[in-house]
């Protein structure tokens, strides 16, 4: 079922890696809609090639850029520019921490992985949003929206100092959003997504009893990548001009469950 | 511009006075995208006569429905049913605080206004709720919305005891939207709106310059009530099925702006 | 062990009923920390007698009221003001659903009872303060304390209309918080505490089972009536001066916590 | 006034500068309430010299830290068990954005500075808690605090990457607190103050206006220092072993308020 809410539009996806990727799904329901963008991940990631199938499926370009260099994403934006004109709208779906990634227990960071995750996960947003507002490529009414996840709120002990990263990543959002909205009319949001089972999150420790967890206390269970997809075309679309530096839960009522009977009977 | 987000979908529209009314635009809004609806307002509103102007526009028809009423209520479902089958959206637009109206100060207020107030604002969403869940009214991946303000989480001190109301109605969509979610896939959600010139707002004191404040602290200004009726329409379509009992803030980022440099000019 | 946090200080103390009332722990530490108080009861709770133990332990005058009569209140605030002159203190511990002793679920609740629960659980404490309020019954500095709980913010199905009774409770909390703060230096907030089993607690469905949840979620296990005890003299002391309209957690870390390794581990 | 809740009780307190900073006024609290600690600043910062003075008041050591250096932590904690054994309370009062001193603004962040600033207002307080844990250096029912500032929630643009520093700050206290909970019954805290005319705070750009601003907002009134330290005192004492992972805001009610009679009379 597509609608053409994004006729006319252009915008950048970062973070597509394969099938399973939110973005990869966000870059296909966008296609759909009539939005017309440019794929962008890291040069390790596009090494893997499967972007390559998503482009032609779409018409889309791909352009690496290490989405913590500046310089790369000068590039970005200029290639985009010089394309499309103006952008319309900016998917940031972009994390990894490595401490997770090397086993390293939150009481046991490593230091060093700490500020080159924070660099990935949460500044690449505001450098983003910084090279967009250096090169005014953002018209008027556009959307920015970041990805995020509960643990900026809440503790999962496994997901450790990726809750931080992702709690200064909606820090991000707030801030920059209030000089977006003030002088370029742009909105900036990020959206708080149920656990996915993509490539990425299954890296995490017990992450499939999370998943089923989540999904028991989830009214409408876990929202999937698809899902997603079609609420951030929502946010990308004209019918959502005012909603800015929010984070908004697509999590099937998670957020506000207290405790499902399912999870109760558990303890019974 | 008109998507057909709505192509298909019947449901019943509560609250539109007159042209200012955020639930009249919200039904020119769903009759552009196709949506079809019964529109239902207390008897005294309808009296006012205006309501025909926008069931003849929306090929509407109107019943009338004391939402305190359960009789009421059960007879404006029966006949919704009778005519489009289940439905697929609500809309609940209705508030009204007795004590704001006849100027009791909030440490003076009549408990028995209070208790009108809270039966028209907040209980008769229960109620609605109650009744569509009662005759099983509601398709799968409905959707049961209700406006609200922020006032509910900040102190406005001339909002007086509306306040405490729609703090009741936010927490009656958190837990019906629970049952809601579970055993029939219905979700129901707040959208908590800038203060707009409907109208109702329009009798609570020193409006405009309440409105003003709101414009200068809100990044992208005030959102209007056409705004909040697009917005609606999302929550409405099929492409925000996983977000439910949810508070979600229209409203220009006023929210999450703590000072803005207009107000803070006034501070120098 | 006893600091001398309340020397001097003079208040009231509803809800006690028995040993187990958060209250009655409240009145024991109160008068330890040298505050002098009258206990205060609904009539019928008052026959049980058990509270005479309390009012002898700590040398408290017992002064029937139903809450939700303004009369009963008027009595009681004039004799305490006749007792100690103006007030420090007032801790408001009272709450109870009809609907959920009567095993009416959430979708299927009685207004009737809906309305009492409500006039009981949550507009007993905007009466309370009018009260005070009208008399000029607190000195400057006074603190006024409700407990309640973070079924408020997210659902748990069995505690049914009292979560909107204590989100309507917290909201009356800021608003009447306002006004005690901007007019007469005095403080108004809520402790949210960790489920108790209390004698009322008990009278929900799978309470044991859910205490056992809430204790395994909760780093530091769930707050015992002793301890919220301690917090609330926290709250009464004169070292808390500028903490007005606030929800504070009491719970262990509860709120805060997504999971816990124990409750996970339950989902492998 | 003093009640001896800190007899017996030890612990460090980073950040004391001079006469107006939080953590000088919290250590002269500390003092009179009967705790012994250690006072510890960067180097640069005691080469100004003024901290002999508290030292001397309070009868305690100075020990220079550079808080973002593992090494100079591990020597701070390995003087205090020397000293003291296992410690009780731990203040961080630390926070620099040299973007903000150098007058970068948001949209035009350096990020050198930017990941200095974050290292030392932010990381700080992980590196500080990762030090303890190693040694082993908190009795249970211990206490940590760290402050911080509403900007974590909401944006005032001339905080600028502070507000981002903040958010991160906070969710350390969350994800750090869970272990510290977990595994040795410590609690780990932010409060949340009002602003407060410091040496530092004073460097922000347009304070005195916001000042006011925020003086007028809060019902009670701006807090004070001298009132943050007494807070802080009642967080350290054995009554509040229970609050953990919270953000406890002392404000005077600020951060509950949308807005005052005042500030909106700037508006009519």
């Amino acid at each position: 079922m597509s609608y053409g809410l994004l006729k006319g539009k252009k915008g950048i996806i970062f973070g597509a890696l394969d099938e399973h990727s939110i973005a990869w799904k966000t870059a296909k329901k966008c296609h759909e809609e009539g939005g017309e963008f440019i794929l962008s991940n890291a040069p390790v990631a596009l090494r893997m090639g499967t972007l390559n199938q998503l482009a032609e499926e779409t018409g889309s370009e791909i352009i690496g850029a290490d989405a913590t260099s500046m310089e790369d994403l000068s590039n970005l934006f200029d290639r985009a520019l010089e394309k499309f004109g103006k952008l319309d709208f900016v998917l940031h779906s972009i994390g990894m921490s490595i401490n997770v990634r090397k086993g390293r227990h939150y009481t046991d960071l490593d230091y060093g992985y700490l500020e080159k995750g924070w660099d990935i996960s949460s500044v690449s947003f505001h450098k983003v949003m910084k090279t967009a507002w250096d090169k005014d490529a953002m018209n008027e009414w556009g959307s920015i929206v970041a990805l995020t996840y509960i643990a900026a709120q809440r503790v999962f002990p496994d997901y450790s100092d990726m809750a931080d990263n992702k709690a200064y990543l909606e820090s991000i959002t707030r801030n920059f959003g209030y000089f977006w909205g003030k002088e370029k009319n742009v909105r900036v949001n990020t959206i708080s997504q149920s656990p996915t089972p993509t490539t990425a999150g299954q890296g995490v420790k017990g992450f499939s009893g999370f998943l089923r967890f989540a999904d028991e206390m989830s009214p409408l269970g876990n929202a999937t990548a698809d899902e997603c997809a079609s609420y951030v075309v929502t946010m990308f679309s004209d019918l959502t001009r005012k909603v800015t530096m929010q984070n908004l839960f697509h999590d099937g009522g998670y957020s506000t469950t207290g405790i499902s009977q399912e999870v109760a009977d558990k303890f019974l």
